[in-house]
């Protein structure tokens, strides 16, 4: 009969006797196929409780020292492969993080402006929503969202877009990037998605990453080209009218219509309209939607409070068309909602106590500010005739066309050099490359406005300019 | 030249004078290509500044009512596309959101129990985030998470798994669904990915809608089968060997060495390790992980805390060994995290002050209080010899075998009558059906305890063993 000294243990007695055991087993004390007392039996004799020998066993059994036959007892397994354990070296391991490099002023980064996020109220908001909402809390939100906050969604929208839309038809999900791997699924890997030249080249990888096939269209004036659609042999366009990045350009209704017409053509055809910065526009009312005159349920529409609040709240959302909301539901419903039922009501209440539309006055006061500040410093310091500012009306940079003889390559690698960051608007376009576009882009949401004079001054000095 | 009468005017001048504009423009009052006046003698002209003319100019070229041509002026544009406008009537959506039936009790439910998450503390931790936190709750998270929080998880993994983790190696994401379709990403979806039968159907779904090939492989008493992960050609295994379910099996040592074994006979060979239970054990220390007995780095453990805190905290997290957690950063890098900051540094400082390890202890003790209380309501109701419990050491669901002359189906279908739901092994089974299987699975975390009398009898009465 197995016996131990089990009195002077530290910890739990059914853990030592567990150590006991296994060990007589790796050592070959207990052999294979030997029977082991029974629980009962070994109690007795160690004068524990069958309790603890059972969680032993348990564990033994658990882990493949023992196994049990039922009605007959408990036998040593056959431990033979035991022998080939592999002893892991606990090695260092290495990691490559991408470590982003120092950068001291930075035109490119279209981050928005931290400062002006008013956290004091989103903490009163989320206060108040962990006092209020302890149930909601605790109760799974469905696939699309919780209603309260897609309804909130819906109400903006018709307040601040114009548009009619059904809460059911807001679709809510951690992100842009993590919403176009649904509409992927939904709409197919095997259609031809189309974006806009230049354009988002990020797109290009998050549809490649969804083993989805995608083109480019190229734009003029008006936007993205329609015949260019159709040589791509475009199902899906994926667009962003009301403001165009990089160049600024707002589609006029003609081309809205003729886009809409092409996506009629074919049953499979859509439109993914991105919308992520009408929020910003700072003159006038924001331009319909293409959403708002999409009779036909072609459009996909798309925004993001990951842009109009702050980068590190993580909800964003689409309205899909009422045959595409059904489908979602019927094909994509088991799955989860990514965003926690926390931050969709904390989101649900900034709405629907008015903060975020204040929140959107106040950007805009503040950007519009912002952009005259930065202007005027442009012509403090660039030579006049040097340069000429092409201005867009919403969103939240300009380009600046510099009249200069050097390589745009040679002005952002001198930039570089500085810590300075520039981009251009041939940095968006996908394979033509013209180092004498010299038309560059000034991301002006996110650059600090103490380092500008020195910024600008850089600029004009590897330019030429001075 | 253009008059209009802007003295009485409700809102801003601007948008009157759009609005003016535009049905002189609509009208053919004004007429196609027809030069507009200057914004400085249209202001003259009105006594307006020229501010609210350019507002108002702004617009109406924005939206393709007047285009500008650079030093020569304003236009009118051909709106001849305009006429073709549908009307969009403002009909009423109809949208199926797939309501849940009525149930009135449910042993079929994996939901945890909502009552014992520990609101209050999670209150605190959320509210001392909110205080202390803000200027890193608005610094953008690393596309794996932000560090204190994987931190806190290698950290939690090693004392409560002995798993030796570097941070960099966790990747937090909004969900396991969400993880999975960044590893078809990470690993490929050419690749053969091979789950458990029986086990867990949705994976089919979410491999299927990440198109990539989904085959199964049988289990016997210790798991997968290692020949049937090789008939079905697998590339990458899907695995819970903790605890499986339904079957409640720990995969014994010596088929955790077969299946490291297998992975190991070619590169492209992984594991994924889904551990979401492990936390649920209630009996005996946890079984180590594969993960932790992976010399090659051969496994991707996964886990979440949706499981193990509650559903609508969506946080899961992978551990990556070292090449894959490279080639994310080097491919998927490019990601904003999907969960949001505030939230991350909630549930790392609600597991480094230790609030965690106490939730799983209290959680434990409360399954397995309700686990005795159960089995004595099923001694109670049922006839004895008329039922057998199959039980497992961990997880929160046993079988119940019941000596019934009536097939599953009917069991089933009887009770859905009643609104009470109850699963069998087969319903986790992919094709195979025996209908007198009869071995049903009661997961009882989330059950209510009051009509678990009532619902015990129901099903006594429809399988017949009264």
């Amino acid at each position: 009969m197995l016996t131990y000294d089990l009195t002077k243990v530290d910890g739990p007695v059914y853990q030592a006797l567990y150590e006991y055991i296994k060990q007589d087993i790796l050592s070959g004390k207990l052999s294979i196929k030997e029977k082991m007392p029974s629980k009962r039996t070994l109690a007795k004799n160690l004068g524990l409780s069958t309790i603890t020998i059972e969680n032993a066993y348990d564990q033994l059994i658990g882990e493949g020292y023992m196994y049990a036959i039922p009605k007959k007892g408990y036998y040593v397994s056959d431990i033979a492969d035991l022998e080939k354990i592999p002893v892991i070296s606990k090695k260092t391991v290495r990691i490559d993080v991408l470590s982003k490099e120092e950068v001291i002023f930075d035109f490119s980064s279209n981050r928005t402006d931290g400062t002006i996020f008013p956290f004091s109220v989103w903490a009163k908001v989320m206060r108040e929503t962990i006092s209020l909402r302890e149930k909601d809390l605790l109760t799974m939100s469905p696939a699309g969202g919780v209603y309260e906050l897609r309804k909130a969604i819906s109400e903006h929208l018709r307040s601040f877009r114009g548009m009619d839309v059904d809460p059911n038809q807001v679709i809510v999900g951690a992100g842009t990037e993590y919403l176009y791997s649904m509409i992927v699924q939904l709409l197919g890997n095997d259609k031809i998605y189309c974006i806009e030249n230049p354009g988002y080249k990020k797109l290009l990888q998050i549809y490649d990453k969804n083993k989805a096939a995608c083109q480019y269209a190229n734009m003029d004036d008006k936007g993205i080209l329609i015949e260019d659609l159709a040589d791509a042999g475009a199902d899906i366009a994926h667009v962003s009218p009301t403001h165009h990045f990089p160049t600024g350009i707002t589609m006029p209704i003609s081309r809205r219509y003729e886009l809409l017409a092409w996506a009629n053509e074919k049953p499979e055809r859509y439109i993914i309209e991105d919308d992520y910065d009408s929020e910003f526009r700072t003159v006038g009312k924001p331009i319909p939607s293409l959403q708002s005159i999409d009779a036909c349920g072609k459009v996909i529409y798309m925004n993001t409070f990951s842009k109009s609040l702050t980068s590190t709240i993580r909800i964003s959302y689409m309205v899909l068309p009422e045959k595409l909301a059904n489908d979602f539901y019927r094909e994509l419903g088991f799955y989860s909602c990514t965003v926690s039922t926390f931050e969709q009501y904390a989101l649900a209440s900034f709405i629907s106590q008015g903060y975020f539309e204040k929140h959107i006055n106040r950007m805009r006061l503040h950007y519009g500010k912002k952009r005259l500040r930065i202007l005027e410093a442009i012509e403090k310091n660039l030579p006049k005739g040097g340069y000429k500012v092409i201005e867009s009306d919403s969103g939240l940079h300009f380009i600046l066309e510099l009249k200069t003889k050097v390589s745009d390559s040679y002005v952002k690698e001198e930039m570089q050099k500085m810590k300075m960051r520039i981009a251009t608007i041939t940095d968006y376009e996908i394979e033509t490359k013209n180092e004498r576009d010299h038309r560059f882009i000034l991301n002006y949401s996110g650059i600090d406005m103490d380092g500008l004079d020195d910024a600008l001054k850089m600029l004009c000095r590897v330019a030429g300019l001075e």
